[in-house]
């Protein structure tokens, strides 16, 4: 096995940017501090991690905490890599080397994992989303259009007939998806096999009336056992979806319920922001979802953009952007996902975000922007389908809206 | 259920710290950012989050990141609760609602996650430690003093002889506990089940010859059935220990794992500087701790006193800490875990870590503190155990050495 993974950091240091990657390198493979019996010289050079690249960089860090004695500070970028023989061809143990003790090292002010760069081999091992964009497309039946979406708002404390009474509007609507919340999950005052029930009912006459799809991704996120009992229910009783706090259940659990799935699944990235949101440490986008969407997401959350959230759009589009690039570094498997954009999003955000991804290959869900439609959930979907079909057909927003009153109560209901 | 459960955060906000904590707890429960159909005054007073407390304190955050229009700042705890009936008695769920979307939101600088505090109610639901400190001493059949252990090192690179015939010599020398490196778990160099029947023959060719039981942390991380494979190719060949990368196989696999288990689970922290490092984000060991030991880990790594890490003394005796403190904000079981000491330990930090604790309920682990002891590994373990003996009888360290030439050589050749 001749295969190599790697990952980027951006690192601030007030050392020497060798002596401080070979810290780095040390930690995640094979040192300790002293030299110890046993150690060949041969196992350093066959399982040691290698320094491939240190480039300076300009961007100061934000967040970074200077070292005490730091008189001045380099920033450079280090690529280090590990022979996939020190783990095989294991996520979690993967994750142990290029995120694990390395962030503890001593010799670093600021460390944050950017990228990782794995082996096609691993598609041996995991088996990446099962729908993505096409199976996705498939069962929406929708071609050339954007997923319009939306969430069971409130978030928690709609019974099962009180949510299935909001979904059957909202399929009347028109509306290609819905999911439950993220908080949503099987609450005794809304459990989850009566919501399912209640739901899917909903939508089965919905489908027999008018013979259009809706998708509907139920959160299973739960118990390892519980998230297999759920797909099965939901499938059982004619869904189509099921979504997963992926944080939350983790790597391992993602990979054994795709190994077992026969639904898309929908990767909520809830809790990301405990690991991202200090510049100066943790993981960017773009490491993070690779793992998730090797271990099986269909969908992973994006956030939006003009979000209600702190993130700026630059890093929003950077990571829908690297949903659908390949996912291994070397071939094999593209294994797209499709982004989900999400938060505070309205007919305003139509128009750059089909510019940021010259596609409509995504999922746009919008909570209050169908829902809060002065008009109703009817004119909210209408609103925003006509908003993106201007944005493909490249008809400026106003404009377009003159002859469609759904649109027009819609630009002057949301603030741009 | 009348039951609740609440989260400690410390943020600095530009804003009015009630508004931030309203967009905090909104963000957490019920709210959107409009008003829509459905949603009854009812809900958000039976599902809405609480503010519970908000009080100005005087420390800075350091890392927190000015919000562009910061004229003021105030740094707050804020204590946050919502009721079960919002997840149910699941930990996966409530992570969605205290560190999910809540990381987030705009009106926070900074945002930190210090404390949660879980009902006992969970205790129907998790298994918590099986072994725990009780456990680990009766199978080690170790009294009134910490476990010594040890690490296999190098980390990676040893064929399952190599580790077997390391470890016959750790055991000769003294030994309590020995576990995997976190980097080693199944490679193709040492495959788990052949490192398994060497380290294990050896092992039952040792307690044949003394009758003394070393404990064996077989680090099992992997896919969910992988590790509850090699959980029983353990037990059947007669181990008394496994391991896991807390973070990496998520707190929904290892609760999975637990149900399974019957040998201790020894939890290494690998990762968690992902989201801890940066102070003004992410986690604290206090809250995050919690939700391993509820699903179930037996022990939990802690770093150590004057570690090659980042981390300050003060944070490590925290950590450690609570550990040994109840786990439930109520009444029900304490599920005390043991917490391991471990990064650059040697003789040096045993007294300040028993004053420290003021307990040896604790594993402490040295690699190079006793591989590289200048008189072999039975010096290196002598000299460990002979700087407990002296801090818990209150003798002075190297008066202690004097007729101790074990103790006496570790003095001289780490530094202190």
């Amino acid at each position: 096995m001749s295969h190599r993974f790697a990952a980027r950091y951006l690192i601030e240091t007030s050392l020497d940017p060798q002596d401080a990657a070979a810290e780095m390198a040390g930690e995640s493979s094979t040192a300790t501090f002293v030299a110890i019996p046993g150690e060949r010289a041969s196992i350093a050079e066959m399982h040691g991690a290698r320094i491939d690249e240190i480039v300076d960089v300009e961007a100061p860090l934000a967040g970074s905490i200077a070292h005490p004695s730091a008189s001045s500070v380099r920033r450079c970028e280090v690529k280090l890599s590990w022979p996939l023989e020190n783990t095989g061809a294991s996520l979690p143990n993967m994750l142990a080397t290029f995120a694990g003790n390395i962030f503890d090292v001593q010799s670093v002010n600021a460390l944050r994992l950017i990228d990782v760069e794995l082996p096609s081999v691993l598609a041996d091992t995991y088996r990446g989303p099962q729908f993505g964009v096409q199976g996705t497309r498939r069962i929406t039946q929708i071609e050339d259009m954007p997923i319009i979406g939306t969430i069971v708002k409130p978030s928690v404390g709609l019974t099962p007939d009180e949510t299935a009474s909001l979904v059957g509007r909202l399929a009347d609507g028109g509306i290609d998806f819905i999911k439950d919340d993220e908080l949503m999950a099987d609450p005794p005052h809304c459990p989850f096999d009566q919501r399912v029930d209640a739901v899917l009912d909903t939508l089965r006459r919905y489908t027999e009336r008018t013979g259009r799809k809706v998708m509907y991704a139920f959160n299973i996120t739960g118990e390892v056992d519980q998230m297999l009992r759920r797909h099965d229910k939901v499938l059982a009783a004619g869904g189509n979806c099921v979504m997963v706090s992926l944080n939350w259940i983790g790597v391992s659990a993602l990979a054994h319920l795709r190994r077992h799935a026969q639904l898309p699944i929908h990767g909520h990235r809830n809790g990301f922001g405990t690991m991202s949101r200090a510049p100066g440490f943790g993981v960017d986008f773009r490491a993070w979802h690779k793992l998730f969407r090797i271990a099986g997401a269909d969908h992973i959350h994006v956030n939006g953009l003009d979000n209600k959230f702190y993130e700026p759009n630059e890093s929003v589009v950077r990571s829908a952007r690297a949903c659908v690039a390949p996912v291994f570094a070397d071939c094999g498997p593209t294994w797209p996902v499709m982004p989900v954009f999400s938060s505070k999003q309205t007919v305003w955000q139509a128009l750059d975000t089909y510019r940021a991804m010259k596609s409509t290959d995504l999922i746009y869900a919008c909570g209050g922007g169908i829902l809060g439609h002065p008009d109703g959930i009817a004119s909210g979907v209408e609103s925003i389908k006509e908003a993106w079909t201007a944005a493909i057909e490249g008809v400026p927003l106003e404009e377009y809206a003159r002859a469609r009153p759904a649109l027009a109560r819609a630009l002057g209901a949301f603030a741009a």
